[in-house]
């Protein structure tokens, strides 16, 4: 279905994201679409048809991206590229990932409706995979994109089930030559409208943020081992409880990130414990540290730190500490001279915005060291994200179409 | 099979205790025998059967303990009792419960071996439920002896499945009147023997202990509610973090209890968070407290102020604190003048003892407020219990035997 640049634009864009938001739609009003589903994959058909409706000539690459292309007139070999990722977490939202790709859709089909042809060519992209939630591995498909990633990749990785991420694509008819390679080598420039994810915009009352830097990102896994032993006949001076430990660190560790105020956030979102009965003290204790910041020599010197005092904790307590970081992403700057001009295309157009950091990882990252990228904000309501919840007012979603149908135009008209 | 007095002690219970070991065994060498679970069952008949064997009269109640009785010639209405726990926790030990049914089977057996019939009636018991293991309810076994449960009770209390204890008694035969009456009216005394599940004896280089107390216990469910968030784009000043509320909590409350250095022991032994996710700031937390002492003014004013503090912590956290006190039990002292008599055996047969105060609950605490009681201890090596590593060595155990047949040797002959 196309839409005639006569019917609003609010409405075109609330009845794209209520129709791609009922694929793989929860009982909770949620929706999950993991990586090679069903549910993915009826969202990529979907959205490949939506793309030959809006006239964009589409393909699949060898790893499930889907393109729709609006050749140039004058520049064919270069590509700007813009979209986001398809897939999202368990239980998500209908914004997350879906808008980038759905605006950037309706944003280049109202731009060829109102101006034909653009000079320089531009795809928009549905992304396969961002979001890490079935295989222990992000960023899957503009990684494939980029060469951060090769097929080869998928070979070692596992979902919950043990299935391989290889066996998965396989599964899908992806992976397997049938479509042309996921490296691309003639991307000129990736622009990606995302929701924020935080309650800055909202709480400033602005509408729209182009996005400096993506923070850098610290995963690290701590591993304690005590002494299982019967919570009633152990005297507390006998006891080497995991848990007693780990409670000290997490303590510490948010303690010190809210005395930091600058900017940096420290989340332990993830713990377990054995054997996690009432009455026996837990004698094994693994949790999960999330550090970010935008400068990496203030996210590394921060984690040394605690690390550190990890060290002198787990040896008080008598308990073995095991320290393994498995992931560590340098912050990436978005391009400036782009950030910079689309700050100025937003004052033209009178649109409140404010530059930001992204807190959160984003594809944008994965493209920003690749070549010139630019990622742009809009207002998340009460900044909830990968939940049901999930809420942005459809004229704030609408000012982030504006704005990118303003930037392309500057761009590629 | 009986085993003749010519037949070494040590060799009878090591036999015993391993035979009785295998029912419900584990892969990991453990034992698992949950209340009213098949290998439950096939542990008190085959105990049944070995006291039968033993020339003993045997029965079972409706609710499922098994009972074998040696009819006194003087004194016949009023009973001698003395056994422990058949069921154990999860991948358990084959010692606690289990060597306190076998010890007075054994001794009683013994006893009438050498001696012929008692004056006074003793009778042996396997008691069918103590950890509460499988249900949210402990001493299901002594309980319905002594009057602290009716049937009824078991209607309401449902396991990890959703089964009913009603359900479960019903599916092996109890429950409905097959057998007699649990309560009881002619309980004498009660004499239990078990594992110290601690460490003190062994440490101590002593073999045995009179028990003068058990302790009062206070388990104490905390439920935290704060808000979920994404851990990159939420400010570190905006969090609502159930976690951070959760770590300040358990480290005040184990370091307090390590302050006190009057046998109060504290322990958090389960956790859990929602929604578990590495990347997203806990929204909700829930843990379980267990505070243990002898006196109950000393657990009861340690827990008023420790709750007093997690109130403050979960306000400066802005945190909603939700308390549910589940268990709520007063120390309980055994009979002083058995204590004291078992004592002065002990030393007359050179046993190197000392009178202990119990950490952990025993069916002994339930008998304690309704017939004298008199509890006994073994050492445990490591003081390592609930788990397939429990021991105690074979000479101690023997020390065990031979001191409960002095002591019913002197109450009832």
């Amino acid at each position: 279905m196309t839409f005639r640049t006569s019917v609003p634009l609010t409405e075109e864009i609330a009845e794209r994201i209520n129709a791609l938001g009922q694929i793989g739609r929860t009982e909770n009003g949620g929706v999950t679409r993991l990586l090679y589903s069903d549910s993915w994959l009826s969202a990529q058909t979907a959205v490949k048809k939506t793309m030959e409706e809006m006239g964009f000539s589409t393909h699949f690459d060898d790893v499930g991206n889907v393109f729709g292309r609006v050749e140039g007139t004058e520049e064919r070999d270069r590509v700007i590229l813009t979209g986001s990722h398809i897939d999202t977490v368990v239980d998500g939202g209908k914004y997350d990932g879906a808008f980038g790709v759905l605006a950037a859709m309706i944003a280049v089909s109202r731009l060829k409706q109102e101006y034909g042809a653009p000079k320089k060519t531009i795809e928009t992209v549905a992304l396969c995979e961002e979001e890490g939630s079935r295989f222990h591995l992000a960023f899957w498909g503009s990684g494939s994109i980029t060469g951060r990633y090769q097929l080869n990749d998928a070979r070692t990785v596992t979902d919950g089930q043990g299935t391989t991420l290889e066996d998965a694509m396989h599964q899908m008819g992806f992976g397997q030559g049938k479509y042309p390679p996921a490296r691309r080598e003639d991307i000129a420039c990736f622009l990606e409208t995302h929701i924020e994810q935080g309650q800055i915009l909202e709480r400033e009352h602005l509408a729209w943020a182009p996005v400096s830097h993506i923070v850098g990102m610290k995963r690290i896994i701590i591993r304690l081992s005590g002494q299982s032993n019967h919570a009633g006949t152990t005297p507390m001076a006998d006891r080497r409880d995991a848990l007693y430990a780990a409670s000290q660190m997490i303590f510490d560790v948010v303690s010190h990130a809210k005395e930091q105020s600058n900017g940096l956030v420290a989340t332990v979102g993830q713990i377990s414990i054995r054997p996690n009965v009432g009455n026996v003290i837990p004698g094994d204790c693994t949790f999960a540290l999330d550090v970010r910041h935008h400068e990496y020599d203030v996210l590394h010197d921060f984690c040394t730190k605690e690390l550190e005092n990890f060290r002198r904790i787990a040896e008080k307590a008598a308990v073995e500490l095991d320290i393994k970081t498995w992931l560590d992403d340098a912050p990436v700057k978005m391009d400036p001279s782009m950030t910079e001009r689309h700050g100025k295309i937003a004052q033209r157009a009178g649109v409140p915005f404010k530059k930001m950091v992204s807190g959160a990882g984003h594809d944008s990252q994965i493209f920003g060291v690749y070549c010139p990228t630019a990622m742009m904000f809009v207002p998340s309501h009460d900044g909830i994200s990968h939940s049901p919840k999930e809420f942005t007012r459809i004229d704030d979603l609408a000012t982030g179409v504006r704005m990118l149908m303003k930037i392309l135009h500057e761009m590629a008209y």
